[in-house]
């Protein structure tokens, strides 16, 4: 199959009109089967007209976030001219929330991307996150929102990174049987502790690809049944020991489970979900 | 003001839903103005019934994202005949993409968290970017896409976090005029290496604000111009004998400066941007 075409074009980065894209993309294409070219920062009617153009001679398809109603217009109606399919991906939420809020629109790009107060916090909760990786610093733990511990190779350093992203100050902690966990995580209260527990055949095949990864056979104890068990049951231990929640993570994205641990710690108004993070089927 | 609410509903996590709405809500409102409640995984009619009926309630606007189609028409029928505000978020970019690419959607939640190899890159870019952070350790200057480098707060721990999400292997090294720079630095390619630069004044802003964040006296030679001239002279005496392409970061977000990088390293098609990441006007 011939590869597919996508452009994305925004006056931001053109972020959000790439995630879109690419979330749509993933309901026909693998990701082989397209390249996307993101074209940011649009201030002229002249780059939008080189865009409908260059799609048009490469049978491209254009999705754009333009919150300019000027470029905007001018874009919707240069594409419709050159029979080029394009979409509004921000437009009909814009114009939604005009009429809803009784609002006009500011129209000023990249206003997600301020430098304001949310922006460092978001900045300082990641460089939290990197500070306290793998119980590196032991003072991590009190002044942390949440803390993971997990045995290796449970997804704890690109989860606390997830949800650094949310603005969440995590540190996260190793749990092995030849050392004791800290004691800080006995005096913070319960619920900033979240163990992640996996099964033991899928640690096994993920500690398998790792030592594959690193060029090391698999022969180790560090993907050995045996060793895995009992590094399973210490985990056990400690988590009944700590009485705090725990989430399966055998068979989750990352982006999963940010998002049970968001709703328990930040319960919305109308919780669908148990705080095992399962789904409530109300039908 | 009274606090706007907005639902996003979503058959799979709904992060993609969310962030389209935050930016939309950046045109009209501060963060502090609104309240945004997530259901995620929905599954079911009466979930989506419920919603609306909420939705109701509250004055709440909907946005959503729904890749199965009956549980889309119904959201969107159930909503109009409540008279509920209610946008679809990917639909529009869905049907366009069903009559260019001539294909059926798959309709399966969830697709960019699928735990493919491509998931797996990501996640092991991310745990690059923690355990190369801030020069700990000078093997990931070889094994890195991209070195960054820059004084002490030039936001090198978060750019290398962003670019780890595109799948990057981001090494960092903190340049500090008492400390020769790691000769590996001269033994990678040029354009591996990108320098951070920054206005001293903004640097000074920078370093104050994080000396009283850790409740110090900005006296420290830390926020001093004169300290932090010195740091710069010598910054840019190693960007010279490296060589490479350097961003000034002085005012920029993150993903503005991360977005110049992706450039950079990956030209697309139809450059709109020059090797410092300005614009192109063609008008």
């Amino acid at each position: 199959m011939e590869k597919k075409i996508i452009y994305v074009v925004s006056d931001s980065v053109g972020e959000t009109a790439e995630l879109v894209t690419k979330a749509a993309l993933s309901q026909f294409l693998d990701e082989t089967d397209y390249d996307l070219y993101r074209i940011p920062y649009v201030e002229s009617f002249e780059v939008l007209r080189g865009a409908v153009y260059h799609a048009k001679q490469l049978g491209a398809l254009i999705g754009f976030t333009l919150v300019n109603n000027e470029l905007r217009d001018f874009l919707v109606e240069e594409a419709a001219s050159k029979q080029v399919e394009c979409v509004d991906i921000m437009g009909p939420m814009l114009r939604a929330m005009e009429r809803k809020f009784s609002l006009k629109s500011k129209q000023e790009p990249g206003n997600i991307h301020k430098l304001d107060e949310d922006y460092f916090r978001r900045v300082e909760a990641i460089e939290f996150a990197v500070r306290y990786d793998d119980g590196r610093d032991p003072r991590g733990v009190m002044q942390a929102d949440i803390v993971l511990i997990g045995v290796s190779r449970t997804s704890k350093t690109p989860l606390s990174q997830y949800l650094a992203h949310k603005k969440l100050k995590v540190a996260n902690v190793p749990i092995v049987p030849e050392v004791d966990p800290p004691e800080s995580l006995f005096q913070i209260p319960t619920h900033k502790c979240i163990g992640l527990k996996i099964s033991p055949e899928k640690l096994n095949g993920i500690r398998r690809e790792r030592l594959k990864s690193l060029g090391l056979s698999d022969g180790a104890s560090y993907a050995n049944l045996d060793r895995i068990e009992a590094e399973l049951n210490f985990f056990d231990n400690v988590i009944q020991r700590l009485g705090c929640p725990v989430i399966d993570v055998s068979n989750k994205a990352v982006e999963e489970t940010a998002n049970i641990i968001l709703n328990m710690i930040n319960q919305p108004y109308w919780n669908l979900e148990n705080d095992n993070g399962e789904k409530i089927d109300e039908s």
